[in-house]
């Protein structure tokens, strides 16, 4: 029986970056990680494999090349089953391995309501971050002109913006009031929804999908309402669930909502197996709820608090709880969300104010290149901590969110925030006198003086 | 007598920014700004109406309207005394106003060193914030050919690069070993050096001027290795200086270094007259001494600190110390740099370990504008706490060398910042799995490991 000190189950991004910090915390330990494809995608990049790039082909995660770096074995099979008490896993082509620690990072899949009628008709498709999948998809969208989106989160905004770009036709549904619902505030997302309806994708927000027609392929969505839209192919873009069913044959224990639960060191109820990633429970540093937060950036910081503290607490440092931090990007515009939007804050009962300041991402706003910049702040209303922000902007957008996120990571105040030193420039960012950012904090600032 | 609650001299972002951040904190108070120019230039813009901007006239700060906005009442003219007993402010125009609380912010103006023979020549040009004397500078150095820069800092080399943009043939000179020498480790700078290269700058470092020769306009420069440079015109960006005469024959207390003595609330040594801005003393983040930094984003710390403590403290938040975080661009490529570089820190006597990593900034690097990001960090050894951070990329370097910034700001250890929850997004940041700033902590988190 082959044998390993480490075993890590699952090759994309929390996988991936376990194997390597771990190994680098513990050098003298030998680490095999398991992955199911030989090619993984880079998970974010898969919309932009309709559009913007040419093929999948460039959106391959250099995996066997980090792990081959990190000394890490790469191993492309599936482990099939765990056996926690012989500290073995079954893998389908190769036998079995013996582990002395295990990492569970097997992430998750796209939802395929059981409800919906006529899901199974042909060009009726999934996200799957399954290359194989993902070209043959590919391959038929590309001979139909009119596609129809279901489910304005990121994914599926992407997906439509890049289908427009290819040349389709493409409407986007929404059941939510708006498009980004869960990531942006109503008045928020309207404005990136009015760029994305520029751009050229037809929206359709409140009202859901309530059945794919057709004789074998896809001929028509009905709507809630009773509408019907001509498709000639229907993407199902309504969310992702964990990829538990290894965990839970194996007697790990599950929460209600499918996630592996974890402590603050991403160790679940069993000793020396770990969870990570989008199969990995996840609780909000704001509200300490559960929430189910699926997102590279989380899985890769979860995957270094793991690694980091596999044999022993190795960097006293708990995972203080998941912030999300999306940001995303139409044609020239980006978009960023750190932390707690206003409605979700209002939903969980925290008594909130808010700070909206729209200034320009450059200075003089006549340099070339300029977009108008707006942040969101939403602050704690007695303690003046800063707990979400919302950024509309160009391309810096993201690691501005970034900014933001790293300040309700370190519990900042409006106060504080409003007298921290930020670095500007002409061509990159805002002026030092209207930086929106700050502009806003000044905002809350004054609220919560009037109070 | 005209009298106003609060005067504030000086019309740029420092006086601006404490005229709109104290006028929101005290609404009951009388505002006053009186500034010298009636069109002010927004600072850090100057270097781009040589090239990037077809006039000046698109670079003014929108201090009238500012002012208006916030109901601070703006003055054009010059305070050319200060009765600090009396509580009243000279004015070369206008007769005298009395105040309660007075705000310094008169600025800096270029270095022209003395001992410069020849510096008296036609055609040898500083760089003031002066309207006037910058479009006459444009359109003298429109009709010239060759151009040599003195001084490779954040303004010799923006200006380097505009000139070439408009189509002169530009030498810069720097004294120290590489370009932008006290923001940048010498690895880095000189690969920003290369860049600016690329882009047609003839950059010679090691060797500066000793003399300006020509017999009425300038015709050669001198160096000090006895080089001789043909040149139809001279740019001396050889540093800034406080304007601190007015503060000095006032009897308020200036430093050594000529700048006026401030605490941490922007109080001078006299009781109710504030300073802020290039002419107030600054003292590290990190060294806790006096360091000569003059940046627009500082100034505007410094003043939202005045501003609302003006009266009393108002909101208890020391000023901690300037972070001198800088930022600028060449073309597509944007460089950044907050607190201490590696080199100031062993001039210092502080132990430090740096960590640096290359990625890219898109994911995969197979996206359009991908450009090459690399982060340098700079730890303290013992505490493992961030105290410098170094960055090379594309345009939203800006943004991301503030999240370093805020990193800084907050004392976070390396440790804590590997685990940070960072959003990433394939068209707007580096991936997860290979965020040059958290690998660049982990890069320093194993060296520690290790000592």
């Amino acid at each position: 029986m082959k044998t390993t000190d480490v075993l890590i189950i699952g090759g994309s991004a929390a996988g991936m970056v376990a194997a390597v910090t771990g190994k680098s915390s513990w050098s003298d330990k030998s680490f095999t990680l398991v992955k199911k494809q030989k090619d993984v995608m880079v998970p974010c990049g898969i919309p932009y494999i309709f559009g913007t790039l040419d093929s999948s082909q460039l959106n391959i995660m250099p995996v066997d090349n980090m792990m081959a770096k990190a000394g890490v074995e790469s191993l492309v099979d599936e482990v099939i089953a765990i056996d926690k008490k012989t500290k073995t896993a079954t893998l389908k082509e190769g036998g079995i391995i013996g582990y002395d620690k295990l990492v569970i990072a097997t992430g998750s899949r796209p939802v395929l309501p059981k409800w919906l009628k006529g899901a199974d008709l042909d060009n009726v498709f999934v996200i799957p971050k399954d290359k194989t999948y993902l070209d043959n998809m590919k391959e038929k969208i590309n001979g139909l002109k009119k596609v129809v989106v279901i489910g304005a989160g990121f994914i599926g905004v992407e997906f439509s913006d890049e289908l427009v770009k290819s040349g389709h036709d493409v409407t986007l549904v929404e059941k939510e009031s708006c498009i980004l619902y869960s990531a942006f505030d109503d008045e928020v997302a309207s404005r990136i929804g009015d760029i994305l309806s520029t751009r050229g994708v037809k929206i359709i927000t409140g009202n859901g999908i309530s059945e794919v027609m057709g004789s074998e392929k896809v001929e028509k969505v009905k709507l809630e309402n009773g509408d019907t839209l001509e498709a000639d192919a229907v993407i199902l873009s309504m969310g992702y669930r964990p990829n538990t069913e290894l965990a839970v044959n194996a007697g790990i224990f599950v929460d209600e909502g499918g996630f592996i639960a974890v402590d603050e060191y991403m160790r679940t109820h069993e000793k020396d197996i770990f969870a990570i990633g989008d199969c990995a429970q996840k609780r909000d540093f704001v509200t300490r709820k559960r929430v189910p937060t699926m997102l590279a950036s989380t899985a890769c910081a979860e995957a270094r608090v793991a690694g980091m503290n596999l044999f022993n607490i190795h960097v006293v440092k708990t995972f203080s709880g998941t912030i999300g931090i999306y940001s995303t990007a139409i044609g020239e515009y980006g978009f960023g969300t750190a932390g707690l939007i206003e409605r979700r804050a209002l939903e969980e009962e925290i008594s909130v104010i808010t700070g909206t300041f729209e200034g320009v991402d450059r200075h003089p706003g006549n340099l070339p290149d300029t977009h108008k910049q707006m942040v969101k702040l939403v602050v704690a209303k007695y303690s003046g901590v800063i707990i979400g922000g919302e950024v509309i902007g160009g391309l810096s957008a993201g690691e501005l969110t970034n900014v933001i996120g790293l300040a309700i990571e370190n519990r900042m105040s409006v106060n504080s925030l409003l007298i921290s030193q930020i670095g500007t420039h002409p061509c990159l960012t805002a002026s030092p006198a209207a930086y929106p950012l700050i502009k806003a904090a000044e905002v809350v600032a004054t609220k919560l003086r009037n109070l």
